[in-house]
């Protein structure tokens, strides 16, 4: 318990190093992890993916909010869903942790739990890492994955007159923000279910999989919300779109919170949800292999010549009300 | 010009990312680098090394004496280091960068600059990154290298009766922290180049590589200085060792500082040379194949059974002077 209080200056870099390493393993199946200057892993085929994804203190978490396992997940979880988005599967990842000189140890360890429970969750490793003090608290990790057997998913696929799809519901993430920083009645199993969606995200591996199976021309993950994400898909594809609001998928909780619950669908960030681009004959094949998989999949609109359109909105209102991560606090 | 001026919080993240995608490229060769969720690359052999490092403002770098090209490159070389340590060659990079959001553009671009011309300099690639604000500056690179051919060399595999060897000269970074940290006359040659020795360290490839050839039976890369390392080694190694002080080679520099050079070359950090163990009878031919590739080698000791010592003083008294990246500041 004593140990669990002392602060990472006290115990200094080689004592953690030591119980970090203990944490993560010496390796097996002829890969090395932690414990050397590299870690020496199997790629996990011929094309692999890669990806890195960085959060900070006061910018990505609050630890007000946020536990050390809760960001130790989503550091994991949020390279997860980039893999996702491709559709791969991860399977070896590193991190760095910056810790404030008085971090105490329980809460590295409370970091560690959730980098390993996620990486459990999605069956890869994390095999290594690099730590540094530093004056507010970040974490970065940079994960591998498996490409698919045929080609990976990119961005700059769709093409017009596919269907444009979502997994899951949208606006939760958000949602559970709202409740977080307003510090809402916790004692509420709805309210409760959208914080846990905000600290806790999902990341739709096997709905990836299931969607490029499915013919998927295109995908992204909805880390900045459906508008800037839509975005950024159709400047990749060069394509423009068309979606129908009434038929976005609104978080089934978030009703509870007395906002706009499709604002919070279209701008609110960190669902880490899919959206793919799809020929229109494959949508009810690819919702029936995204449900099988325990995802729902829902159709919201359709990839056009030009022009991007929410509604009789343009796309370009709804995404300066998307998150930016450089505009200051 | 006035763009240079920008700050990345007026730019905002979706032109800065374009800008950055700008510098990378989109790919080559089968490969996607930046652009989409995850870069889609060839990975370099059936067995890779992956590797991070982090490094924070205040803690691994000082805004006041090293230039965002400065930190670009040591955020590589870094990196590097520790693919040549396991004697591999680095191949794909991903880099996180946390800014500040009164950071100007010209910073970043610098940043950039640095980054690619370290990439160049060891014949990798940059693939893809990520960008968050902060309130410090940090920059994270996650790195693949090759596996030598045979082995990657290990820290764990040093035998008594083994050579300890180092490439290089030692203490120059150290002593390059002290020129700039004291203000020195940076007009004298040889305080210029130590200087340049802390902020643009190199990484020792070919170094690595001919070592191992040559029979290496353990490596690290000495970052956190001699003492700090040695002692890793041989905790890895399960053995002692006894370093003849004399041997060490001093950075040829460092007696313009007019400190104890021999106690920066045993405790400075940030040389990045390679201390390795060798069978002693492999020692010549090593010592021809490093020289071959520009690099000096120089035998300092031996691997023992027990107990490690430099000179007549144990190895610990040493460490205790050495680097230690949570202590505080």
């Amino acid at each position: 318990m004593k140990e669990h209080r002392a602060t990472v200056s006290e115990l200094g870099e080689r004592a953690l190093l030591e119980r970090i390493a203990a944490r993560i393993g010496a390796g097996s199946n002829g890969e090395t992890w932690v414990g050397d200057d590299a870690a020496v892993i199997v790629p996990p085929g011929k094309h692999v993916l890669f990806t890195t994804d960085v959060m900070v203190e006061g910018v990505d978490f609050d630890l007000r909010y946020s536990s050390g396992a809760d960001i130790g997940w989503k550091a994991v979880a949020v390279n997860v869903s980039d893999i996702a988005a491709m559709a791969g599967r991860p399977s070896h990842g590193v991190a760095t942790l910056s810790l404030r000189p008085d971090c105490e140890m329980g809460f590295v360890e409370a970091v560690l739990d959730g980098l390993l429970e996620a990486s459990r969750r999605w069956s890869m490793r994390l095999v290594g890492g690099d730590l540094s003090g530093a004056d507010e608290i970040a974490i970065s990790v940079a994960l591998l994955g498996a490409a698919p057997e045929g080609r990976a998913v990119h961005r700059s696929g769709a093409r017009p007159g596919d269907a444009l799809c979502v997994t899951g519901r949208l606006g939760g993430a958000a949602g559970g923000l709202l409740v977080l920083s307003r510090n809402l009645d916790r004692g509420n199993d709805r309210l409760e279910r959208l914080a846990h969606r905000h600290l806790r995200p999902d990341a739709r591996v096997d709905a990836g999989s299931a969607l490029a199976a499915a013919g998927a021309t295109a995908m992204i993950d909805l880390s900045d919300g459906l508008a800037v994400d839509l975005g950024r898909l159709c400047a990749a594809s060069g394509i423009g779109c068309r979606i129908d609001p009434p038929t976005v998928p609104v978080d089934e909780d978030l009703p509870a919170l007395g906002e706009d619950s499709l604002r919070l669908a279209i701008v609110g960030g960190e669902d880490f949800e899919l959206l793919a681009a799809l020929p229109r004959e494959n949508v009810d094949a690819a919702t029936a292999a995204v449900e099988a998989v325990g995802v729902p999949l829902t159709r919201i609109g359709e990839v056009t010549d030009e022009g991007c359109w929410i509604g009789d909105d343009p796309l370009d209102q709804w995404e300066e009300q998307g998150w930016e991560h450089l505009r200051g606090r």
